[in-house]
C-alpha cells in the first residue's frame, strides 16, 4: 500500500479546523500532505506549507495557482480538501472537481441551493467523489446508532431531539470582533448565522442515524443580540418523508455550554442518546426495559462501529479521529473500495435546502415550509 | 407553635402525587392530617383515611360531605389541598375557598381560562389562599437560581430553554390501558395532553426563575402514537413580556428519558443550568468564566435557598422535601407570615391560558398567539 | 391506626442532625414528636421543644429529667432518639433501654468495644429494640443491591470498595474552630477522627450490602493537617468472613469532594455500584454484559426497595426519606410486623470493634488485626 | 522541515497497542514509519509493515534483523518504539540505545531494578533519548493540573487519591484463555499482574503531577480468582518525599468499571479531578470556594496544555492524541528544543523499583518498604 497524495485549501495557521483535517487525515498513514493553498495570505501560506513538510512548488499562494500546478502532474492529487471560509467553497470545489479531481469540502457545500445543485451535477457528470465535512457522522458510537436503527431494534422512529448549543459568541462586546463579527452579516456569511454554521450538523446528522430526509421544516430565528443582522439562536421543527417528527435548537449565545451537540432518536420499541462531549458513548433503553450503556469498542458491535474503534474500549477518540474515519473511508472509497458512510455532495445540497426553507420560514412567522432540493422533489 | 389543620381531598391509596403531599405536608411537623375525602370511591376513601390516622367523623366519603362537615367547625381546617384529576379541580377548589378555606390545588388549576379567572377572583374577594403546586419551583436549588437572576448575576435574560420529557407513555400497546388512555382523550383530559401535564411546570419554571411572564407562543403539537387525539410531543417558542426568547418542549414518547425536567437560563452575563433528576446542583457559567456548581447548602446561598437547605450540603434533597417547601410556605403565609415564592391561582391561570394558547396555534401550524390571560392584557 | 410517641435527645436548634430526624419520623405520620431534652443548654432545650409543638410539661431540661418524666408516664414513649455527641450515647442508651424504652441512637453508638457489649445485653434483656441510625443502609437502591446480592444475581461477592470522604475539614485555620477541633481531639473524641465519623458507615454498608461481616482489618490513618492527633484520613483494607476483600477509604482533607459516599460491590458474575449524592439508582453490569442503569421505582424492584419507593420513579428521593425509612421500619417493628433491615445494637457493636482494631492496627503500622468485637469470636 | 524517520519493534497487527503508536506518531506529521519489526512472527511481521507502506527491505523479521539492518545506514531511524510484551523490552531498549537509537519503550520499562538501573546508565552513557510511554501524563488537562500544582494553586500537596481499575479479566473462566492468562503467571509476567500492569501508570501519574516521589509503600494485593499466582487486585499506600500520601487501588475483576483511571490531588488550599474516561476537563475546587470544571482549550491555559490543546475547546481529544503528544514532544526534543514533560528511563526506573517494593511489602502482610531504586537512595 502506498501512501495516497493529498492537498489543502484553507485550514492554515491558527485556523480552526485545520489542525483537526491534518491530524485525521495523517493518523492512519493512508495520505501524505503534499500540496497546499493554506491561507488567505499566499505568504503565510506558503511559509506555513513549507514548515508542514510539502516541498516548495506545491506550496501555493492561492487556489488558482494550486489548480494549474496540479492539474496536469504526474503525481497528481488523489484528494483535495477545501477548508477555507463557506463563501469560496463552491468555487474551488467545483473547479478541483472539474478538473478531475476528487474533493472533501468543508460545510455548508456552497452558499446557494442552485450552487449545491450544480456540484451535485459535477459530482455526477465527473465520477469524482466530492465529500462533505459532516465529521460527526463519523465517531464509531454514532455508526453504531445508525446501525441499530437500520436493524430495527428501537422500531420505526417516531421522534429526533438535536441541539447543537454553545455560548461563545455571547459576549455583546464582540459585536466588534471581527472574528465574531462576520459570521452575523449577511454579506459575509449568506442568509443564516448559526443555523447555517452549526445547526446543518445536527439536521444531517438526524437524516444520517435515521436514514431517512428532512422533507419540512418550521423555524423560529432569534438575534439574542440586537445588533446582529443573522439568528445567533434557533429553534426548529421538521417532518421527515417517513414522518419521523424532528426538533432541532441551535445557539451560539448559551452561556456555559461549551459545544454542546447532542442527539436523541425515540422509536416505537426503544430510544438511543449520543452526545459529542462524550462521544465513546450511546446509551440506549429498550421499551420498558433499563438503560444501557452501549461503549465504544465492545464485543458485538456492528461492524462499521467496530472497525472504526481504533483503541480499546473505553480509552476514549476524540473529534480528531472522527475526522480520521472521513479520511479512512474516502481513502478506501478512493482505492476503489465501498464505503456507505460518507457524506457526499447530495447530502451537502440537502443541507444547504435546509438552511434556505428555515431562513423563509423564520421571515414568515414560522410557516412551514418545502426543504427539499428542488432537483429531489 | 401548635400544628395547622390540614385536610386532602383525592390522594387516595396508589395515586402518584398523594404520597408526595403527605410526606411534604407532614415532614415539618408543621400540619396534621385531620379530614380527608381521598377516593374516587367513598368507601375506600374512608377506609384509606382511618388508616392514616384520621377521626372517622371526618373520613369523608366525597368532597360535598366533606364540605358540609369542616365548614361550620370550630377546628376547621387551615388547608384544603385538592389532589383529584383535573376535570375536578375547578369546582372542588371554588367551593372551598368561597366556604372560606385556603386552598393548595393540584396543576392544573382548572380546565378552561374562564374557570380559571374565577378562581383568581374568588380568591382575590374571600381573601383566600389558592396556591398551585409548582413544587418544583420550590427546590432551594430554583429559588437560588431565581435570586440569581433577581440581583443580576447573569444580566438581562435574553433565552429560556426548558424540557420535560419522559417516555412512559410510548408504548403503542397501553393505547388501551385507561390509566394512560384517558391522557389523552378530550373528553376526559381537556384539550391538551403533554403539555398540559408536564409542560406547564416547564413554562411556569420559566417565569418563576426569570421574574416574567410569557406574551406570545407558537406551538407544534403531535401525536407521535398516531390513535391519540391529544398530543403526546410538543414544541413551543415563546416570548416573554421583557423580551426573553423561550423554548419548550415536552414528551412523553421520550423511550429512555425517565423524568427530565430541566432549565437553562442564558444571560448577557451569564448562564444557568438545574436538571430535577438531579436538584441539589446549579451549574452557573458567569460569561468569560469557567462553569462552577453550586451546591445545596453551601454557604453563601440567597436567604431563600439557604432557608430551604434542611439538611446540610452534599445531602440530597429530593421531590417530597420540595413539595415539603411548599407547605413550609403555605404555613407561615397561614401565620400571617410574607413568603414571596408560592404559586398562587393567578400563576395557575397563566399556565390555564398558555394551554389554550398553545393548542390554537398548533391547530394553526404554530402561527403566534396571545397568551395572556384576558384579564392580564 | 394511632400515632407512635417519639421523644428525642440532643438535635437541637442548629444541630446537624437533628433536622434529618425530626423530617424523617415525621413524614410518615407514624411518629408525634411528645417529648424533648433537645440541646445541650437546658433553656435552649426547652425552648426549642416548645417551638416545635412539644407540650411545656414534656420539654425537658436534659435527658436525666426526661427519663424520669417519661418513665411512669401512661402515655408513654415508643421511640427515642438520641442524637447527642458520641461520648454521650452510651449512658443515655443504657438508661432508656432500661427503663423499657425503644431507642434509635446516632452512630457510633458507644466509644468502647465494652459499653457496645454491654449494650447489646441491655437490650437483648430488656427484649427492647436498639436501632443504630446506619440511614444509608435504607435508602431504596441501597435495599436493591442487597436483595440482588442475596439473590445471586453477581454471584460470589469478591470485592467491596467503598469511600466516604468529604474536603470540610480541609482548611487548617479551622484548627482552632471548635466545631472542628473537638474531631480530633482524643479527649473529646475517642481515639478515631474521620473514620468513626464516616468511615463506619461505609463499613457497615459493606457488611449490609454483602450480608456479610469484617473479620480482619489493616489500616493506614494519617493527620493531614499534622497538629491533629487523631486521623483527618484513613484508608482500611479488610477481609469479611466469607473470603470477601474490602477497600475503604475515609477522608475530610478531599477538597472538592462534597459528601463523596460510594460503594462499589464486585462478584464473580456481576459489579453494582451506588453513590450517596446521585442516590436513585445503582449501575449493575452483569459479566460480559453493558451497563445498566437501575431506577428507583422501576416495576420489578425487589419487594423492599419497591415498599421504599415513595414517589414515582424519577422522581427523587433524598437523605431524610433514607432517615425516614428507618422510621416506617422502626414504627413497624414497633407495632410488631418484622423487618429485617434495621440496623441494631449488634451492627453498632461490630463497627464499635471495627474502628479499635483500625486504631490498633494503624498504630503498628498497617498490622492485621481482628475486628471481631469479643463476644462474637 | 523534514519527517522524522520512525522504527517499530511489537505492535503488529490486532495488538492492544500498536495502533495508539501509529495514530499517535503520525497525526501530527512529523514521523515517517520507514522500518519495523511487528511481530513476534516474522512473516507476519513482514506482510503487515508492507500493508503499512514500509519498504520490503525495512520489513525485518525480529528485532535482531532489524538493528542490524538500521545500524548503519546513511538514512537511520531516528526514533525506535519498543511495544513488545514486557520481558523483551530490556534487551530491545539496551541494544537500540547502545547502537545509538532513542527509544520509546512501553511500560513497565524492564522486569528487574537491576535492568532499569542499568538502561538509565546506557542512556546516560550513550546521551540518547530513553522514554517510557506514560502516556496519560500527555493528556493536556493532566499538563494543566501538574502546572496548577507547581505554581502553588492548590498549596503543599497532602493526599494523592488514584485509582485504576477494569473488570476485563474478572471473568474465572478465562483462567484458561491465554491471552489472560499469561498476565498472571510468574514465568510469563514476572512477580506482579495487574499492579505492574495498570498501577504503575497511576503510580507515575502521581509523581507527575505533584513533581514529587515515592518513598515508601505498603501493599495489599490479592488474587480475586483463586486460581492466580499473581494479584488480579492491589491496594497500594504511599508516602512520597516531601510527605504527600497517597492511596492507589488498581484491578481487574471490577465488573462495570471499563478502564477507570482516575486521580485526585488533594492540597493545602485547592483540590484537583481528573479522569481518563472524561479527559478533556479538570475540576478544580478552590479551599472554600466551588468546584469549578476547566476546560482543554479554554484561555488561559497554561502553556504546555494550551500547546497540546490541538483543537477547539470542547471538540474532545482521545487516547491516540495523548500518545501523540508524547510523539511530539519527542520529535522537538530530537530536534534539539527542551521538553519537560516526557517520561524517561529514570521514571521507568521508579516504577519498576515501587512494583517490586510492593510485591516484598504485600508478602509481608503490608509492611512499609522502601521504594526508591537503589541509585537514587
Ligand atoms: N466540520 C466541522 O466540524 C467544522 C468546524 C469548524 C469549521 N468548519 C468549516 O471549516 C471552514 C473553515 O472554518 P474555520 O473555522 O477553520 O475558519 P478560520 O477563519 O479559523 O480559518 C480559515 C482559514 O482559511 C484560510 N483562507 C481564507 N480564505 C482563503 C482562500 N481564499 N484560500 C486559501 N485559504 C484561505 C485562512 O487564512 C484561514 O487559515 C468553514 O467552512 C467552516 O464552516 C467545519
Ligand atoms: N405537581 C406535580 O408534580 C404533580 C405530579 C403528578 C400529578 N399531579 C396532579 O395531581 C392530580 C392527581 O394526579 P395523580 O397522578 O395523583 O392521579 P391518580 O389517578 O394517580 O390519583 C387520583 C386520586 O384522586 C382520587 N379521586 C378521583 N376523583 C376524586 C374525587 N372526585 N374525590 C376524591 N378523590 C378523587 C382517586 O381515587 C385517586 O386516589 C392531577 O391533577 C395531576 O395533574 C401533579
Ligand atoms: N447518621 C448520620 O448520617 C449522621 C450525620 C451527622 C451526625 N451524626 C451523629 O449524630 C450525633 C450528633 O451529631 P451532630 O453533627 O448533629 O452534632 P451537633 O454538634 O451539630 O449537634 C449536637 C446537638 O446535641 C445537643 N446536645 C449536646 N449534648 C447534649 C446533651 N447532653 N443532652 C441533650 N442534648 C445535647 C447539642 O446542643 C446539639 O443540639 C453524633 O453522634 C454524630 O455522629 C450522624
Ligand atoms: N501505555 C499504555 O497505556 C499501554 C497500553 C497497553 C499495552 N501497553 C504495553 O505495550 C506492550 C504491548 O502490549 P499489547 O497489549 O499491545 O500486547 P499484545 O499482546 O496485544 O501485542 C504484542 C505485539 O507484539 C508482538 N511481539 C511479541 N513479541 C515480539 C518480538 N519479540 N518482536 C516483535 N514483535 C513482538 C506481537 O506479535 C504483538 O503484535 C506491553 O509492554 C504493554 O504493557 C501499554
Amino acid at each position: 500500500m502506498t501512501r495516497l497524495r493529498w492537498g489543502m485549501i484553507g485550514g492554515g495557521e491558527g485556523s480552526q479546523i485545520g489542525p483537526a483535517h491534518r491530524l485525521g487525515a495523517l493518523a492512519d498513514g493512508q495520505f501524505d500532505l503534499v500540496a497546499g493553498a493554506l491561507d488567505a495570505d499566499p505568504d503565510r501560506g506558503r511559509d506555513f506549507a513549507r514548515r508542514l513538510g510539502i516541498a516548495p512548488d506545491r506550496a501555493y499562494g492561492d487556489w488558482q495557482e494550486m489548480l494549474e500546478g496540479e492539474r496536469n502532474r504526474e503525481d497528481r492529487l488523489d484528494l483535495v480538501t477545501v477548508a477555507t471560509p463557506n463563501a469560496t467553497h463552491f468555487e474551488i470545489t467545483r473547479a478541483f472537481l472539474q478538473a478531475g479531481f476528487h474533493v472533501l469540502c468543508e460545510k455548508p457545500m456552497t452558499m446557494t441551493v442552485e450552487e449545491a445543485e450544480e456540484i451535485v451535477c459535477v459530482a455526477r457528470d465527473t465520477g469524482r467523489i466530492c465529500a462533505v465535512n459532516y465529521c460527526y457522522s463519523a465517531y464509531p458510537m454514532v455508526r453504531e446508532m445508525r446501525a441499530m436503527v437500520r436493524s430495527g431494534q428501537i422500531g420505526k422512529v417516531r421522534l429526533v431531539v438535536t441541539n447543537f448549543s454553545h455560548g461563545h459568541h455571547a459576549d455583546a462586546a464582540d459585536a466588534d470582533n471581527p472574528r465574531v463579527r462576520w459570521r452575523y452579516d449577511p454579506a459575509l456569511a449568506g442568509n443564516s448565522g448559526q443555523f447555517a454554521d452549526c445547526g446543518i450538523h445536527a439536521m444531517h446528522m438526524a437524516s444520517f442515524v435515521t436514514g431517512d430526509q428532512v422533507e419540512r421544516v418550521s423555524a423560529d430565528f432569534v438575534s439574542a443580540i440586537p445588533s446582529r443582522v443573522l439568528e445567533d439562536d434557533a429553534m426548529v421543527n421538521f417532518r421527515m418523508a417517513g414522518g419521523t417528527v424532528g426538533r432541532l435548537w441551535t445557539s451560539s449565545v448559551a452561556v456555559g455550554r461549551q459545544h454542546g451537540f447532542d442527539i436523541q432518536v425515540f422509536g416505537e420499541t426503544g430510544g438511543l442518546r449520543w452526545a459529542s462531549e462524550q462521544p465513546n458513548q450511546v446509551w440506549y433503553t429498550p421499551l420498558g426495559g433499563r438503560t444501557q450503556i452501549i461503549e465504544k469498542g465492545e464485543p458485538g458491535l456492528s461492524e462499521d462501529a467496530a472497525r472504526l474503534s481504533r483503541v480499546p474500549i473505553a480509552h476514549p477518540e476524540g473529534f480528531p479521529l472522527a475526522v480520521a474515519n472521513i479520511y479512512v473511508d474516502l481513502a478506501a472509497a478512493i482505492r476503489g473500495e465501498t464505503r456507505d458512510g460518507i457524506p457526499l455532495a447530495e447530502d451537502g445540497l440537502r443541507s444547504v435546502a435546509a438552511i434556505h426553507a428555515c431562513v423563509s420560514s423564520a421571515r414568515a412567522g414560522g410557516q412551514w415550509v418545502d426543504a427539499r432540493p428542488p432537483m429531489f422533489r
